[in-house]
């Protein structure tokens, strides 16, 4: 049954499928989508949606961040961006966008590198979290696992309630010449719950739940801006890499007699049709960034671009423009949609997945039926 | 044989494949196309040829059903569309039309939700059926689930022959708050043949033609303007839906000693190749839409929408356009063609395709040999 | 070993590959280019090339048929064409050429249509045969299986050598209602050398062989222009459609004790690479028409189809045009070339390709290693 | 285990794969990019990155060869190219450049075929690699199987210390009416080590491997420009070939107790991303053209072409343009990059693939994981 070809002479490979080559199969029964819920819990954390959103500052301000929390999702601030590094982001985003408008397609990109080129202040980023703390949301922010023990403080003293460590692809072992961070131990002595990732195969998903995290993230937040594959040759296709993940989160509760460490889908999915596939293949949330990027309420303007693109050395990331809609947040996560191409009332049209499918809550609509395009 | 691959450790699916991916081979004899019959039988109706229309304004209003009627066709009206909310329906239909020729591609979309907010008016549904049933032609009509129960007496009175309940996907077992419709109970209570749908597998086309239908829908109308694997994830490759709702209908065949269930393909055909290969994966009819929409006496002035587009709050179909063409449905259906792709003389088409490879009529076509592209 | 897949429950079919999906592999030796014969005979000619023109009258006039006899191919003039039917064939060609420049995509296939209407004229069949006869090489032409016996005494008196019975798919067994040929009388009652076809797998190639036939063609001519699977759903992969009628081959000379029928591949091929492929997956020769249509003395003035462009109520072929070029069927055919897109030096480039896998003749590359895209 | 396919009855083929369908797999542990090395060597010499040219003039002249000698790469000149035909290579790439910018998309393969009927001069042939030599890096040159006896004089009073036999495709084995190459006595007769190539399968890399070459180089350079899939009907997929040829390095180093050659990939390679991806199939180092080819220090002025463009009666490579950047040939390599799209900071990007999979040196990354896209 295992999926194995052979590349070559000695050398075999699995066959692996991203979310647009599998469909839904309806085969039980319908149900009305106001009998579903789609509501779901990260350790103490009640969420009416399975929205986490990729920490981008295309996607994410602390205004941005209050608005998505009090429509029942997750935003997490990239503690590494622009809001922490400028006390005048909009003025800094003004200047990405006007860097987008010029006829060089990398100029938005050359524009972030030099906005991160400014040093991380801690009293922005304290500042940027308590404006979230105080609106009454849940507070998330997200550290590289090179500065995860740098930023925690100031994190922990802006509140901070759940702390994502994200790299494009992270492990639980990393070598390194200086001093390397010890997932596990930076876990246990930190207070608050950890989502670390992205990883891409069972194994290092594996590690990282061991490391005591509360959520592990799949994928690196593929987007139509990231270029990571055609850069670094990495690429995880995400209907098996999620699968896989949920292969560990399974063996792992079993191994620990009930540990239920959750996984949340970053990358591969266009819009609220791939984002039920990656439900239906076993996370238990979806990252989402370019999908918001063009409400009106979104700091980016309608550009969109992922943490990679402002890698001083070798980015990774586009800077996408799309003409910023007249919607709002609301709007694309609720409807109602006048648009029939997935892009508005996401979590609507999951929860009429769910129905057609006959599925009432988003553990059980983990098991709907998969079939794969010839 | 059965063609399972592992998407990821522990979950597996089946490959299935779409019509485009099939081809017919040729590989017995060949026949004279004048000794090829095309015609088949749903319930005590005989039809020439084997089509029945997509339920969308776009293609039926009363006079297009007439016409499609006196050509050996069925045509089903949507009773839930805009013959049965507006008695001034091309008035209505100007208005998609004249919103389809703007710069934003949802504005159509939007003229259809707004025009499908006014209440159906059962004395305008009357009206339009009786229309075609004082051409002679044979009267059919869908319903949606939800609405079933609802219009069922206005459509009996308006004299409908043939009743469609089809939804986007349905299922026998529909859970509900309310009071859902029971299918079985529905069908046995109704004095007319019951045909239903969409389905995309093997276990609901059972379940379906177990509550006693004649006939059953697979697929839901995929078209160049359905967009419903976007928005919800659900796709359904019509090569193996066909095959499996075969395998239904012949299970269900030897489970009741001699009832046999139609099945329908709806959708996932271009032109007359597509048809033709739909009936050889086994079904007994096909169900055009966007096909009839170019003809110069279709309704919708060369626009095509499935009903799906008039979804008050996800819409799932856009509003493609067509240049409307000088010939008629007649020339559609028949030529003679000066057209090389497959969308003029569709049933001239299918009777060649069947003559070239032997088969004199549409049961034995069902058989004819299938390769799947490598 | 034989690779079936489940197209749905219980209904399995092949998979099947086209040439572009094929790639000689090189893994013997290698051989200087002037160490190779690309000659092969059928019957009692011999040709110094494996070229068999595809009959129409876009690339096979009289005067290109001579041409090409001259430089060691075989020319196959359309008995059912524009020669057969018009005293005025340049003036019929210059029309087609005319509407072919219009707005309207199926002007030139009408064009065809109305000047297929004309009757065919037994006495302008028989001159142009003469003009080819005449000049000393080999005279070939194609009826379609219907006008067989009906044309055969005018070929014959014109002097054919080589008769090619050729539809877009034929049998050995044709159900008519009138006087079906029976192909295998036709063979035994007619003095020359009998090619047909096409046909598309191992079970209608065999019953052609055993019919008498000298060769059999595979394939329909698909070419840019040939539009027979979207209006009738019969495609023929060709790398999968030859090597079956390779295997016919075999076994029809095993079951006779000796006698070898020609495979003759017709469609499917771009240029020289496809040719080269096509070869190596078992063909004796290749049927040629587009890739001969943009030179200087091919009759079409750059245009291409086939002759079921000018069906009369079915049209399955387009008319597509090409800038016609400077270089003369001389230089397609052996160069020298200034392009590097394999359509200059047809046959150099084939011989090359056998000499860089260590070939020395046809039937040996036949053997040549292949590898399938994955 | 073997992916065979059927591709007809009796002829089986082998699957086989390009880069671009295979995905590089994070899944032990990550490393800081500094804590990795990318040097190789090959017979005596060593080299900071694994980076060879393609010989073509296009990207390697004197001047480039000794600027990428001394960024830690080995360049290969063309013997039998502009330098070693025209005292005015200067002037002859400007009447390539000349053509390129016309509406003919053939002129500058024909310019190239015109500059190279010139003859071959040994004096400028050795002044040119006098030049590389002069600076202090490694001089390396390429003669086609052809030239090798009658150029290797002249290139070893040059000063040549490594030597490219090097035809589209070669082997062991030529057959042929003159005096053709016995590759192995060549290379027993021949001072310097040879690299011999290209080849596409096992068996030849092996036969090269027994004729004493120090490297066996796989593909023939296929790029954008490149067609010679199209013009022979011969392809090889890259990741396949590089697997097959590093199993016979591991046959081969077997049989002989410890010899070791390398493998050089050449071709399918389109930016870093694939790069990483031939080196984790197997391949000790790269030869990259196209690459380099828009770099402001490269000979072409944002031409490209492969030597095959220069054919005197089959070309089979075009000539493509790139707008020429302002980057030159070290920010290519190393960066910094303000592109995201791996076309820039090649070695880098190299660097970090290694770092996030957890390799330090590339002989382990040799064994990284792979997945093959479904």
């Amino acid at each position: 049954m295992r999926d194995l070809v052979e590349i070559g002479m000695g050398r075999t490979a699995r066959r692996s499928y991203d979310l647009h080559q599998v469909e839904i199969v309806p085969s039980r029964r319908t149900r009305s989508s106001k009998e579903v819920s789609t509501a779901w819990q990260l350790d103490a954390y009640r969420f009416e949606i399975p929205l986490v959103t990729h920490p981008t500052d295309a996607v994410v301000s602390p205004a941005s961040a209050v608005r998505i929390g009090q429509l029942g999702g997750l935003a997490v601030l990239n503690a590494e961006g622009l809001w922490a590094r400028h006390a005048d982001t909009e003025g800094a985003l003004e200047r990405v966008l006007a860097a987008a408008t010029e006829d060089d397609p990398v100029a938005a990109v050359r524009t972030l590198q030099e906005l991160h080129a400014a040093p991380i202040q801690p009293d922005l980023l304290a500042e940027a979290l308590r404006t979230v703390r105080d609106a009454g949301v849940t507070v998330a922010a997200r550290v590289s696992p090179q500065r995860a023990r740098e930023l925690a403080p100031a994190l922990l003293a802006g509140g901070v309630e759940i702390l994502f460590v994200q790299g494009t692809i992270i492990s639980a072992e990393h070598v390194s010449p200086g001093e390397p961070l010890n997932l596990k131990e930076f876990i246990t002595g930190i207070d608050v719950p950890v989502v670390a990732g992205g990883v891409g195969d069972y194994r290092t998903a594996m590690h990282l739940m061991r490391t005591g995290a509360a959520g592990v993230i799949v994928g690196y937040g593929q987007s139509s801006a990231t270029t990571t594959d055609s850069v670094l040759g990495i690429g995880v296709p995400m209907a098996t890499a999620i699968v896989d993940a949920a292969a560990a989160r399974r063996d792992y509760l079993d191994e620990t007699g009930g540990r239920y460490v959750h996984v949340i889908a970053d990358g591969g999915m266009d819009g609220s049709g791939d984002m039920a596939k990656a439900i239906a293949c076993g996370a238990d949330a979806v990252m989402l960034g370019e999908q918001l990027a063009d409400a009106a309420d979104s700091p980016g303007g309608g550009l969109y671009w992922t943490s990679a693109a402002a890698h001083p050395s070798l980015p990774r990331s586009e800077v996408t423009g799309f003409a910023p809609s007249e919607r709002d947040l609301e709007a694309v996560l609720f409807g109602p949609s006048t648009s029939p191409y997935g892009n508005v009332d996401l979590f609507g049209a999951l929860r009429r997945a769910m129905a057609k499918t006959g599925y009432s809550d988003l553990k059980e609509f983990q098991r709907v039926g998969l079939t794969v395009r010839g």
